[in-house]
């Protein structure tokens, strides 16, 4: 059994606890026997995987999130499914924070993801083109562009997690949600947790 | 005597305590016996500038700003130069915050602008293509996603300045300014802080 997520930019797979992604596009050659479960969030990345894997399934219509969120991504349903109490921050190409109660989705918002962030910038302005300084220090105040940039770019991100989180746990998924995990005490990374809920959709299916 | 500050997007003028703006490459007929005095942060915008008024003096080998930050855009340092103490917020295409205090340049940081941001949005994926809800309720969890990205722009930009603000006064300009200046009680909106920034380094000028 393979499980497929496809993003915006990406398809990430999932096989026996191993993670990986590719580009959209270029797809490594999957068993044809082996059965892949998908869900999407790109109707051209979907094309593409059936293209390839004719019988693969796609999970979104077995999906059940207790929400009043019209229009939410099946990525952030999958996500939300495998927490039952928590703030779950996806950080890619976009990051989408989303609060789960017990087992009830309250509602969440998007940023744009940090490589996002960086390209608006460069749409300013050439002197706005940069890298971004991972190491800034929050502590002093920036003193030359690519500091200020770093520092509007991982503060914003930060402020707005930690003034969602308050008392609760923080799930961090996603590329870049390892590097924001380590700025939160009580936060758990966990890159398969859209894969989890997809497990759980698949094992809740297989019970009725 | 006409103060012309040509920005990413915009000629900015100023013509006795008027301000109006003018999409880069398209300038109203100046008076050709008026006194220009400019700054620029686009080289490109400039060279129009002089194309239609040769005598446009550049203000910017006049400023003095005692500093520490490199590469400073000069229309920061405008701005900065006409508020002794206190936190600035110029929200144009880019949201620049700057702290003065007892007349030094402390540092700042580098936000995008909040079309700047909406773009950001959709350059990962259409459906994230939104207009902003400008009379989003902070108090409630987003439920759609004109309000999700509504809340992630606007909450991210306010939270940043309200983190930055603490007891200062919080000067806003910019064409966004107005806007976020209503979010900050102690707060001034200046359409013309950068032009009185400008109208001091002519002063001292003429002074020495």
């Amino acid at each position: 059994m393979v499980l497929c997520d496809i993003g915006n930019r990406y398809f990430h797979f999932y096989r026996h606890g191993r993670v990986w992604k590719e580009r959209v596009g270029k797809i490594e050659q999957l068993d044809p026997l082996e059965q892949v479960y998908y869900i999407s969030v790109n109707p051209n990345g979907t094309k593409k995987l059936l293209n390839q894997v004719a019988s693969a399934l796609n999970l979104a219509p077995y999906f059940r999130l207790d929400t009043q969120y019209r229009g939410l991504g099946i990525d952030r349903a999958a996500a939300c499914l495998a927490v039952n109490d928590g703030l779950i921050v996806d950080a890619g190409s976009a990051i989408t924070v989303d609060i789960m109660q017990s087992g009830m989705h309250l509602g969440g918002y998007i940023l744009p993801g940090i490589a996002t962030f960086l390209e608006s910038y460069s749409s300013i302005s050439p002197s706005l083109k940069s890298g971004i300084n991972f190491a800034i220090n929050f502590a002093a105040l920036p003193q030359n562009t690519q500091d200020a940039i770093s520092y509007g770019v991982l503060k914003s991100i930060l402020l707005m997690i930690k003034d969602s989180s308050k008392a609760k746990s923080v799930y961090f998924t996603g590329g870049d949600g390892k590097f924001l995990s380590k700025f939160f005490e009580s936060s758990i990374y966990d890159e398969s947790l859209i894969f989890k809920g997809m497990m759980r959709v698949i094992e809740e299916g297989k019970r009725r």
